[in-house]
C-alpha cells in the first residue's frame, strides 16, 4: 500500500483529504494518506506546493514522485535536493476557470463595457463594437491553458493568433513560435492575453522593447505569472498609450504590495490572482492517476522536462 | 426585373447601397434598386425599417413582400394597411453581436468583475468564482438569438434553463415551455437574460410577481426589448436586493429619458441599445435570397406569422 505525504499546506488539507480517499478509491487504490511523517524513506508520493512542510527533498529516498498541485512549478523545479520525478498538474476544473476569466475579460475589452459599468452620466450616444470575426487576439503561451483559452475564443469567432516557444498546431489558430514570431504576433495583437510559463527565458519577456511592438491601444490581459512583465516597461507604455487597457492577475510579489502603482491606476484592473485555481476534485483524480501509474510502472502524466522547467 | 424600394430611412442608404446590390449580383439576381418612386403600384419589394419613408402600404398593390431589417416586428406588425407578406430579418452578423454581448455580460456578473472594474483602493482579498458548470443561467426566448445564446453559454459549460411560449428543444438546454414552466425556471435562474420578442403576451413579463420568484440576489439581462419589464417593478426588486443587478439594453422609451431612474443607478448598467445590430452585408444576403425567393415562387424565409406577432 503506497504512502502519500500530503505536502502541499495544512490549510489545504481539509479540502483536500476527502476528494483525495475518493480519487483514489474509485482509480482502484488503497493508499495510505498522511500529512507527516517520521520515516521519510517509507514515503511513496509527495503531493507538493510551495508554502507546505517539504523543502529538502533528501531524506524521500524512496519517493517515486512529487506531485505538484498547481500548474505552474517554478517555485519548485530549481530545487536542487529534488532529484525524483516531478509532475505538473494539469486540472480540468483550473482549466475551465481559466478558459472563463480569459473569454470574460476579453469579451469585456472587446465590447467595451467598462465605460458603461463606470458610467455616472445619462449620456446616449450608441457606438455598436465591431464582430469578435473583426479583432484579432493573441494567445501567448500554448500549454493545456493557453490552448483551451485559444480554442474557445476561437468558437466565438475571435481571429486568434497563437504563439510559443517550439511550434504547436492548435486547430483554428494562427500559430507562431520563436523570437520572429513572437514580433509577427504582437505586431497584430488588438489582445494580448498572457499563459506562459515563468522561465529564464519568459521572465520580461513583455519588456520596453516588445510592448513597443503591440499596435496603439492594445490591451494586455495577465493571468499567468507576473514576472513575464516588467512593471516599469508597462507603465511606460500605459503612459505613452501605446497600451490602453491592463488587466493583470498575478504580479511579482504577492499580494501586492499597498503602494505598489498598479493600485488605483485608472487603466489597470488588479485582479487578487482569482483567474482560476487548482480544484481538489478534478485535482485530486490527476493525483490518484499519477499514483496509479507510478505503482504500475506506466510513465507519469505531464512530468516536467527539467532543462526546459516546465 | 423587380423594383426594390428601399424604405429603410436614407441614412442606411449608403451602408446598404453596396452590400444590397452585391447581394443581388451574387444570388443571380438583377434588379431596380430605389429610395423613391412616383409609381408605387411598380414596387416588387419593400425594404423596411421604422422611422422611414412608408407608413401606408395601400398604395404597394403589386408589392410581393415587405422585408423588416431588423429582427424585432413590434412597431410594423399592427399596421393595418400592411396585407403583403412581412419577413423578419434573422442576420448572422445581428446574431453574432448578440452571442458576444450576452455571453460577455453574463461572464461579467459571474465574474463578479464590476468590483475590480470600480475598485479604487488597495484591498488584496482574493475570492475565486465558482465554475460556470455551477452556475445556472436562465434564457428566456429561444427563437435564433435565444437559441445562439443559450448554446455559447452551454458551450461555457454554464448550466442552462431555456424558457420559450411553446415547447422547444435545444441540444445541452433544459427547456421549459408555458406559465408553469416560467416559474420553475425563474425559481432557479441566478442569470435570467431577456430575449424574447415583444407581444401583448410577452409586455410586462417581468413584473412584481415573476421577478419575487426570481431567487435573491439574482442578475437580469435584457438586450431583447423595453416593455417585457415593468420598470418600477424592477426598481422595487432591486431595492429589496431581489434583484442584484440589473444590465439593460433597450427601454421603452429610447434614448432613455435623461432623468429616468435607470441613470446613474448604482446596480443599473445602462448600454445604449448596442448590443447588436443588422450588419448591412451579411443582412443584404437575407434580402437578396428572399427577392429570389419571392421570384422563384418559393416559400419566403422568416415570414411573420401575423396572429402571434412575431
Amino acid at each position: 500500500m503506497p504512502r502519500i505525504l500530503f505536502a502541499a499546506g495544512a490549510n489545504r488539507w481539509p479540502d483536500y483529504h476527502a476528494p483525495l480517499a475518493r480519487a483514489l478509491h474509485d482509480a482502484g487504490m488503497e493508499a495510505d494518506l498522511v500529512t507527516e511523517t517520521d520515516t521519510p524513506d517509507a514515503v511513496d508520493y509527495i503531493v507538493y506546493a510551495p508554502g507546505g512542510t517539504v523543502t529538502d527533498f533528501t531524506p524521500y529516498t524512496n519517493c517515486k514522485a512529487v506531485l505538484n498541485l498547481w500548474a505552474g512549478v517554478e517555485k519548485i523545479v530549481g530545487n536542487r535536493t529534488l532529484t525524483q520525478p516531478l509532475c505538473r498538474m494539469v486540472d480540468s476544473g483550473l482549466e475551465e476557470g481559466m478558459v472563463e476569466y480569459v473569454t470574460g475579460h476579453v469579451l469585456r475589452h472587446h465590447l467595451g463595457m467598462d465605460r458603461y459599468i463606470v458610467a455616472t452620466g445619462n449620456e446616449w450616444d450608441p457606438v455598436v463594437p465591431p464582430l469578435a470575426r473583426d479583432r484579432t487576439v493573441a494567445m501567448l503561451g500554448l500549454g493545456a491553458l493557453g490552448q483551451a483559452c485559444a480554442q474557445a475564443l476561437v468558437a466565438l469567432n475571435f481571429d486568434v493568433l497563437g504563439w510559443s516557444r517550439s511550434a504547436r498546431d492548435v486547430p483554428g489558430v494562427r500559430c507562431h513560435s520563436g523570437p520572429e514570431g513572437l514580433s509577427d504576433v504582437l505586431h497584430q495583437a488588438e489582445i494580448a492575453v498572457l499563459l506562459l510559463p515563468l522561465t529564464e527565458a519568459t521572465e520580461n519577456l513583455m519588456n520596453r522593447e516588445s510592448l513597443a511592438l503591440l499596435p496603439c491601444g492594445a490591451v494586455l490581459i495577465n493571468p499567468g505569472r507576473g514576472a513575464l512583465i516588467d512593471d516599469d516597461a508597462l507603465l511606460a507604455a500605459l503612459e505613452s498609450d501605446r497600451v490602453a487597457h491592463a488587466t493583470l492577475d498575478v504580479f511579482r510579489t504577492e499580494p501586492l504590495p499597498g503602494d505598489h502603482p498598479f493600485w488605483g491606476h485608472p487603466r489597470v484592473t488588479v485582479t487578487p490572482h482569482i483567474a482560476s485555481e487548482t480544484r481538489p476534485e478534478s485535482a485530486a483524480r490527476v493525483i490518484a492517476e499519477n499514483v496509479r501509474r507510478g505503482e504500475a510502472g506506466e510513465p507519469f502524466l505531464f512530468q516536467v522536462d527539467r532543462r526546459m522547467g516546465y
